[in-house]
């Protein structure tokens, strides 16, 4: 297959051309590198450094003997990326050049237009360069669980049938969500079903949730494969903010009551998903929405499980309640579905006592790198 | 009461200024005229010339000896929307500043982007000038009954209470609109909830149908102080290209099996929502929707009025079927609520003969001005 992945140089960009090279499809990339940008500006640099995609490219291809194309460049640039579409005539779009963090999402104007502009550009020039040079291609886009919030039924596959007043219609299910970056990805989600109900375009949006992970049989071929590991309050996750507090000895951020629950998916399945998805394309005007985790839970039973296994390695790990700077349900349902994916063939990899300790042992590596000041909470949801 | 009115040159911006002026209300306007611009660039000019703001307003004042402040500057750029709001500090934002055309919005990619990026920037801005400098103010923000599209169910006034699997929530009444143009009020719908559960701004959304009529008591006073007029494919309305081509004696044409079903109203109404929404704002922190139309007909059914009451008066008045240019259902279930304005005190105008008869004469001053070249759709929602 021919793959064209935007946002190549990403947490989850990097390891799926890896993932696609390695299994003999002919992957392009393409990255304007404002994530290191703005993680540059907001000093939330990564724990250790990563190569850039040309340097990456070239270490991979050296000891796997498999080519990713790199191209440096803007998707919200039209001629850009309309001319990669045109050239590349990818069957198969992965869709990750999204500014990805809430937090910076939140900052200030700056951040948020900037945040606005991006993802709904990348994704408006994307629909059109698909709909102008490769009508066929699929397109999967990298939605988030965040997306649909924490609403007090249960959250379907991106789909509900209303049934009202003795009448019935199916629609998307409701999305409301709790920072700007997600709304931009609800926005992502409005304009790409349009273009697909009016030009007949085919979309999967896999609604993702956090992911945790940095070993894929591609990285172990070399530690500079490893894909960037973010534990900064901008761009980490609550998983890679614990994991980097247990090493360093600094207790573990909760924020609010911690009762927040989310689903979390392992990057290898990340990657299953995204190979399943390809796999078994929706078909011509179809836009079809998957719910990609494999388990949920808590803050606190995330904390739990970080204060087990870490103690467990002599670590000093302790809990510390900090008031919380976004705006959120602390103790909430959630009962969301998840059938789509196993039903395509998923099989899952949980966070397991055993997955906890390899991560918790591959960031001890780095253990000197880690900057306290980069954890703590740096933005609040409102002044 | 301070209102500052984005888009204050439009169809309905000058009109709504001159009626909160009139009322003795201080009234400012900004307008870049980016309509009057696509208008000469795509071979669309109203039936007659409208002088600029600065004429109007100068017109007005020696009419009325009352006063609109005029600003020529665009919302789209932060610094002149968030100096405008600080300097004014506005009780009231009436919120016009947005790309109106559908077909516009469908004619390529460069027309979808412009409409994408004016839409989404005028309100992203207006929400955190607002945000920043006065978030005491009511923002009155002009949505579209087009947001909704023609759903099987009946259409609720914005919002929705899902019962599902034994469990409820309120949502967003699920929008899934017929061309760019109205998803870009859908994503404006979006960023707007999202910023007033986030920073408790208060923001009245108007889901209007299409509005005919061109008589106010303000434009009375001086036939220069009329609205515009267009009875193009790109601006005008199917009511006022009806006009123009049963005046010109060109069938008019109705697209595809003419089973379109709208909610209209005056533009007199819509001076009245305008104004009962300013003087009962709903609160801080909240998002109040209220559907803005006071009748629904067919495109058949207009017709019809547009043949009774044309041929009455003498006109040469056919129907011409045409292929439908646009993606719809043209033979739907609709049935909209719409109590809300009527509790708030609208007192409707309905399409009468006699209306219809005053529109029709009001259009034969300016026969002679009619291009059929302008009437015939010259976009195609899919190549």
């Amino acid at each position: 297959m021919r793959v064209l992945i935007l946002g190549g140089d990403g947490y989850l960009g990097w390891p799926t051309a890896m993932h696609f090279a390695a299994r003999g499809h002919e992957v392009t990339v393409i990255d304007n590198y404002l994530r290191r940008t703005i993680a540059l500006e907001t000093d939330s640099e990564p724990l250790y450094r990563t190569p850039t995609l040309q340097e990456r490219a070239e270490i991979f291809a050296a000891v796997s003997n498999h080519k990713v194309r790199v191209v440096i460049g803007d998707c919200c640039d039209y001629d850009t990326l309309r001319g990669l579409v045109r050239d590349t005539q990818p069957e198969v779009v992965v869709h990750y050049a999204e500014q990805p963090s809430a937090p910076y999402s939140m900052r200030d104007y700056g951040s948020a237009r900037l945040t606005l502009d991006n993802n709904l550009k990348a994704t408006f020039n994307l629909a059109w360069a698909v709909i102008e040079e490769a009508p066929q291609a699929h397109i999967i886009k990298l939605g988030t669980m965040g997306e649909y919030g924490t609403p007090k039924i249960d959250i379907e596959e991106g789909w509900i049938e209303i049934d009202h007043k003795g009448r019935k219609d199916t629609f998307l299910f409701p999305r409301q969500a709790g920072s700007l970056y997600h709304t931009t990805k609800v926005l992502d989600t409005d304009l790409l079903w349009f273009y697909v109900r009016t030009f007949g375009i085919q979309v999967t949006d896999l609604m993702q949730g956090p992911v945790y992970g940095l070993r894929t049989p591609e990285s172990e071929l070399d530690d500079r494969l490893l894909p960037n590991f973010h534990y900064d309050d901008i761009f980490g996750t609550v998983v890679n903010r614990f994991l980097a507090q247990a090493v360093a000895g600094i207790p573990l951020t909760v924020y609010g009551k911690g009762g927040q629950t989310r689903g979390y998916l392992n990057l290898l399945d990340t990657l299953q998903c995204v190979e399943l998805a390809a796999a078994n394309p929706p078909g011509t005007g179809q836009l079809r929405i998957l719910n990609q985790f494999t388990e949920t839970f808590s803050v606190n039973a995330l904390a739990e499980k970080v204060i087990n296994v870490g103690r467990h390695m002599g670590l000093n790990v302790e809990v510390q309640a900090l008031d919380n700077p976004r705006k959120e349900a602390e103790e909430h349902y959630y009962n969301p579905t998840h059938s789509g994916l196993l039903e395509l063939g998923l099989q899952p990899n949980y966070l397991t006592d055993a997955v906890m300790e390899d991560l918790l042992k591959t960031v001890m590596c780095y253990k000197d790198a880690i900057a306290p000041r980069k954890v703590l909470p740096r933005v609040r949801w409102k002044q």
